[in-house]
């Protein structure tokens, strides 16, 4: 279960998702409850993850985006949650809220692109529910999606890390929403293939994954809290993408690498000594080494130290893109 | 997968269906895909059950309801589509888009509402999504809900009716949404315990079910429409609430039944001779015969015909009722 953030907002979305998980009850059936990028539940003897997302206009898109754009990042957003667990994804369901002025061929370009993007990752639709908003009201969709463990692999929590492991990122970070709407987060690859590559290859040495969404300050802080220690990230060492260069100029890059989310890439901790490849998957996706993780040094510390030429720099304001569009 | 309705919508949604079922690609773990009150996929060698739901404000509840109304009705709406498959709910996710305005306390309220329903019924909060609009928009649930057969009960579907059929829903209809907004749809009871016991007692003779939500009038003609078949009901054998008999009159109430709409009744076919008790489940919950399911007289026939003194009435207009707030 995951919030997006809001400075603007009365109430801290952190503080709710607290309270939702100090209100779920235990079953014997639960295998992983929320606070992961995906749940997992026994179904007889198997076992089941599902996850689910939203993506509403004005938060997670501008108006001028095409259907096409936003009904594949409905799905692979959720894809990523799948990738972040090692597991391989089954089915979806989606819902929308449609605003009243949508036209008969925007819907159905939209549930084209949900339909499409779903089974080119092996992920059928299967049901769901639409409505159109009573008065004027933004295009909502949710799409919720299930998932099974990769044969041979045990899904990656975000809790399981050690102190001294290594903490890597796929892919380069930064610069994914632009200005205008577009961008990389209508576009990404949700990073399914080099996560089973990894899990194949690394087997329980990858102690802990997840996906990149909120910006790496704010997720990697609740990343290195999933399993009680301290990040430690070297802003030099931060892989950044040219439209992320070219957004806060090269100087400046790390903090749209920390900041900026919408990512979708892994974040992933592997225990010391362990030798990485420098490129993983059949898209030779470049993975690298950007700090580790270390046992907190006092209880209520932060979760999240940014070194900045062997400085500490607080970057916990970071991480909050939702606001700029 | 279903849809609400609006009239002054400028696309159908019953297209937007038909597109919906015509755009999915089948797979070999697909069970029972878009179009049924849930989906069933394999897992391994088990089978699970999926549907979702939106709530939005305005469409299904008035701003002056209570988050435990809201949280409560977004999570037994769901385990109602359970009831219809004659299933075992397991676990829920959901996920809310929060007005501006909405604070802690509230937000708190409603994860409450939601997580202590979904216990209730047997089905732990999982997993989910929260995130606050960015301008002014509706609060909007969505709820997924995962399920598993009962045990030695095979999931009921829609489409298993038969011609010659008898036509049978549980409790009363009408008058669940009152014009300030309360009502029935915040307290009903889904019909799980009445559908268990009646998949128990008729067994392989009860051919077909789904719940009611948009209308006896909507839902019977899709109902129908899912077996290849005709529904003819009999107005003055429709069982109707005294909400119902209030709203519309007594001489005018079959309309209600028919046109009303968020009842989370059962309708559900049995085998022509079969003889049914006149109560079901723990609260000796009634059941009442209100027509019958016949061969289509010709292809393009209507789906459902209704018969008041004798005579045929168009009740194509009704079913409509989520225009009314």
């Amino acid at each position: 279960m995951s919030a997006d953030s809001s400075r603007a907002n009365s109430f801290a979305e952190d503080t709710l998702l607290a309270h939702i998980y100090s209100t779920v009850t235990g079953s014997e059936h639960v295998l992983v409850g929320p606070g992961d990028d995906m749940a997992m539940i026994s179904v007889g003897n198997q076992q089941l993850l599902a996850a689910k997302d939203f993506l509403v206009e004005g938060r997670h898109f501008l108006p001028t985006a095409s259907m096409a754009q936003i009904g594949r990042k409905a799905v692979t957003r959720n894809i990523s949650d799948v990738a972040a667990m090692a597991a391989k994804p089954v089915a979806i369901l989606a819902a929308c809220v449609l605003p009243r002025s949508i036209s008969q061929t925007q819907a159905q370009e939209l549930v084209n692109a949900i339909s499409q993007t779903a089974a080119h990752f092996g992920a059928p639709l299967i049901g769901g529910d639409t409505c159109v908003h009573v008065a004027n009201g933004p295009l909502t969709i949710s799409v919720t999606v299930l998932a099974q463990p990769l044969e041979g692999v045990k899904p990656i929590l975000r809790s399981g890390a050690h102190a001294g492991d290594q903490l890597f990122v796929t892919g380069a970070l930064g610069g994914s929403l632009q200005k205008d709407g577009g961008g990389h987060h209508f576009t990404f690859e949700p990073r399914l293939a080099e996560c089973h590559a990894l899990a194949r290859l690394l087997g329980s040495n990858v102690h802990a994954m997840m996906d990149l969404s909120d910006g790496l300050a704010r997720d990697g802080a609740r990343f290195a809290q999933a399993s009680a220690l301290q990040a430690v990230i070297i802003a030099e060492q931060l892989p950044c993408t040219p439209a992320c260069v070219q957004a806060h100029t090269q100087v400046n890059a790390w903090r749209g690498a920390l900041g900026d989310g919408e990512d979708y890439e892994l974040l992933f901790a592997v225990a010391a000594g362990v030798q990485v490849p420098a490129t993983i998957g059949p898209n030779n996706t470049p993975i690298t080494r950007i700090g580790l993780l270390q046992a907190l040094p006092s209880p209520n510390d932060i979760a999240l130290v940014c070194l900045h030429n062997h400085q500490s720099v607080d970057v916990s304001k970071l991480g909050h893109w939702h606001d700029s569009i």
